[in-house]
């Protein structure tokens, strides 16, 4: 016997998520009227459209900036998408400007691991190497890698944890991004300026 | 026989120029009492000043950031200054904002002549003296000059025209920053992101 969907479920889910009606709908159905699990679902649903929408163009977006009080620390960022009209949403807007105050916040080097270069990959794992020597080879290597994730998750904006819910990763709200719009974004460029550094 | 120097002229002259009491004072005694060739004597003094000032070391300042209409061009700016006191002045910030607009104007791409790349300036020198074969050595080298000099007009923020006020040149507007607010004044670094360029 399931749970019947209603209305108000399913506009409650949307308002939550953003996704369309009947994606809300069926994965009200799907998780037998549990909210939470609906939300785990449309998640799903929306990393594996992200994941296709991947080649799509972008050659809109918007240019977004950020100066924190007092004028010591400014983020400049362009962020893409497919079209004006999803550039105009308030949706999209308020996505860049999340960007921008993380940027401004934690400092990254790079948009993704992609971008980071080959010399600066080696330098970490030789560090992270001269760290666990003496160990099992198995084990040493284990920790090299989780030290070299640790170093993404410093240097690279999207690997970061979103300061405005740490529980996710920039990542996690791109995809979020890409569901909700229905587009292909890219994070294209950032720069940060620190005063004097 | 002399124009008498009034209390109402200085504090006119002050306003029009932000300049001191004193210099107000003896600029318009020089002038005898006449506005227009004060300044012009108040302008010929702060640019003398502004280079006694350029070994002046300059920590404090402000990032600024302007972003189109539409989001589709957005520059980031860090100008120093010497004290954060000047830093806050609404007259340095104002400095900073038409620095901002003028970028997003005219893209340049340097700030000043000493950082285009050595290739880059043969580059153009070459392409210059390509168009002028056939004159005089001695005219050829002068076309070749001025051509070069158009080049980092175009190129070099300081060596542009102001938009604002066309007559003066970038530098122009950057001297009397200095003259005005007592201190040595760094355009750092900007960009200019322009969507999907």
């Amino acid at each position: 016997m399931s749970t019947p969907v209603t209305a108000q479920m399913v506009n409650e889910l949307r308002g939550r998520t953003g996704a369309g009606l009947l994606d809300c709908k069926k994965a009200l159905v799907e998780s037998n009227g549990n909210a939470e699990e609906a939300i785990i679902i449309l998640r799903k649903k929306g990393a594996a459209s992200a994941a296709k929408k991947a080649d799509r163009t972008t050659k809109e977006g918007l240019i977004e900036s950020y100066i924190h009080v007092g004028g010591k620390v400014g983020v400049l960022i362009e962020v893409n998408c497919e079209t004006d009209f999803v550039a105009r949403n308030d949706g999209f807007k308020a996505f860049v400007r999340d960007l921008c105050l993380q940027i401004a916040a934690t400092s990254p080097l790079y948009v993704s691991r992609d971008q980071v270069p080959e010399p600066e990959i080696a330098k970490e794992r030789e560090i992270a190497a001269a760290q666990v020597q003496g160990k099992p080879p198995a084990a040493a290597q284990k920790i090299v890698d989780g030290k070299l994730e640790k170093y993404f998750s410093t240097v690279c904006l999207v690997d970061q944890s979103f300061v405005k819910v740490p529980e996710k990763s920039v990542k996690d709200i791109l995809t979020e991004a890409i569901a909700r719009t229905g587009e292909n974004i890219q994070i294209r460029r950032f720069v940060r300026f620190q005063l004097g550094s």
